[in-house]
């Protein structure tokens, strides 16, 4: 990938390079193929002509296949497709991937405000820009920072410790502050806890029970709006169908849980076990669904909303329900 | 993306289209630019002229840029480069990907066991493969069945509540059943939870830190493995690494705990807090970034190394290092 100082990084105009050939749209055919056959030879990968017009706006553009195939008297003007689909300068790299994705290109002009043509990009540079970005999602989406100016040029069997440490340590620390939430919920119930320590047996497994399906549904959301299958406006109709899913996932694992509370509680913990694991699973899932939406309607990334951030918060919502289902059904 | 049904699905050979043009060995460039011309028309992406011996046999290359730049009455076999990257018609998609983002190529010959040419594959199809392996990866890493079969073509917006419940309840209710194993260690120590009640405050905490722990490590893993960056001959020095870093996050993570730990707790919860996070965050990673490479060795995804099956192993591990430290340490 080349990179020019003078444009930002991460836009179309980083990752754009010269190599490219225009003629003026008065010349024919064949005087375009020699013009084409004098410039190929220094030039890496040639796809395209482009027809510019005297002000070096961009008017159109020939395959060098249709070129080879068109009719040599013609005029370029006539052959040429007027339609073109042009990136503006200053596009954000992950854009300029969703583009090339959308239309099949293998290399697409980019142009300035007045419509002159910059550069272009090929297909190729779009594999790397494709694979950098997801793995900057693999990486936020498991709580770490992105680094790419450094992490990713040099990979993970070069990172140093130290960047490493820096990558990992601020998401989990802020965790540790999220997680005295849980922690002042549990204090909150401690008497009940301490008249029923079985409750403590299932409280890892009904936690991470809602905090798993939770990241399941932000990992699909997070994606689904990555590829573009998803959009803010239907946060409702997925709201809706998560309730039918979760709820139907709720009861399977309710029923699987009920076993194992009965064996090691009783027929009390069990119910409140089992009730607890329908109503945590379904609100997990609930919350992992929609907390995507809510960061990209706060401008920030998707998916920031990372399994490790999902399952402290379904922990505090855990041990709120877990505890008060607890003291309501065992005081009955 | 087009497909052979006569293919293996995920292969080159569901990949490939027969849009190229050959020509054999003998001819002149100049012949070879005519075939070309009569030929592209009803082709849709060119980018390459294949040459072949008589056996129709693989044995040269010829980019179009080159062919026209060449001298007209040159033999192609002179001009040629013999030196050809293909692709075996049974490569699964996964490993094509990986060759075309390697070399920069914008369409590669697939071809069979006697080096005869089938097709070739364009890279406008890799940029889907990419996103659909990359969605695949996602899914997996949240504890998630890959029915590409299904989901991927219709789309988290269109998969119906049946096809979600299929996808994510396996792993789900697999959990619940690994999560006995948390439930029965917590058991064995009922009676110190039971004269230290306070240690349950610090219970979601500490198990959680050894799993989001993990879950950066295994996650760094995972996709460098897929990049290419991490072999499994790599494991003993990634070990090494994540020994010093780990170390260094489970230092900062003890000294922010220690400060919930006196407040809550007294003094000698806090040691027992501070000491439990530093080895819980340890060994947390060190599970979290063992366990794609015993995945890759028993010949699995490494990806099934998801957040949430290190998060239960890691609960498991938690609540024996946690109980165990403050049986000691509080019995001193």
């Amino acid at each position: 990938m080349n990179k020019k100082q003078d444009f930002k990084i991460e836009t179309a105009g980083s990752l754009m390079k010269d190599e490219y050939v225009s003629v003026t749209k008065d010349v024919t055919i064949e005087e375009a193929v020699v013009i084409l056959r004098e410039n190929v030879k220094d030039k890496h990968n040639i796809y395209y002509m482009y027809i510019v017009d005297d002000f070096k706006e961009l008017v159109g553009v020939l395959t060098i296949r249709e070129l080879l195939a068109a009719d040599g008297e013609a005029k370029i003007a006539d052959v040429m497709v007027e339609n073109i689909v042009t990136i503006p300068v200053d596009e954000d790299q992950e854009e300029v991937a969703s583009v090339f994705r959308d239309t099949d290109l293998v290399s697409m002009p980019v142009t300035n405000e007045d419509k002159q043509i910059l550069g272009v990009i090929h297909v190729e540079d779009i594999l790397d820009v494709m694979q950098l970005e997801a793995t900057e999602d693999f990486h936020k989406m498991a709580s770490m920072g992105t680094t790419p100016a450094d992490f990713s040029e040099m990979g993970l069997m070069n990172a140093s410790i130290g960047l490493l440490y820096r990558k990992r340590i601020v998401w989990l620390v802020v965790l540790v502050f999220m997680n005295i939430f849980s922690g002042a919920g549990i204090a909150y119930f401690e008497d009940i806890i301490a008249s029923n320590v079985a409750l403590v047996f299932f409280l890892p497994l009904l936690i991470d029970s809602g905090g798993n399906a939770g990241s399941q549904s932000a990992t699909l959301v997070i994606r689904a709006m990555t590829i573009g299958d998803v959009k803010i406006k239907d946060w409702f109709k997925m709201f809706t169908k998560e309730i039918s899913v979760s709820a139907l996932m709720g009861f399977t694992m309710a029923a699987a849980v009920s076993v194992m509370g009965i064996i090691r509680g009783g027929l009390d913990i069990a119910v409140v076990v089992a009730l607890t694991m329908t109503i945590i699973v379904i609100i997990g899932s609930l919350i992992g669904m929609s907390l995507p939406f809510v960061f990209d309607k706060l401008k920030l990334d998707p998916a920031t909303a990372s399994g490790p951030l999902i399952t402290s918060i379904a922990d505090i919502v855990g041990v709120l329900i877990y505890f008060s289902i607890a003291s309501w059904y065992l005081s009955l």
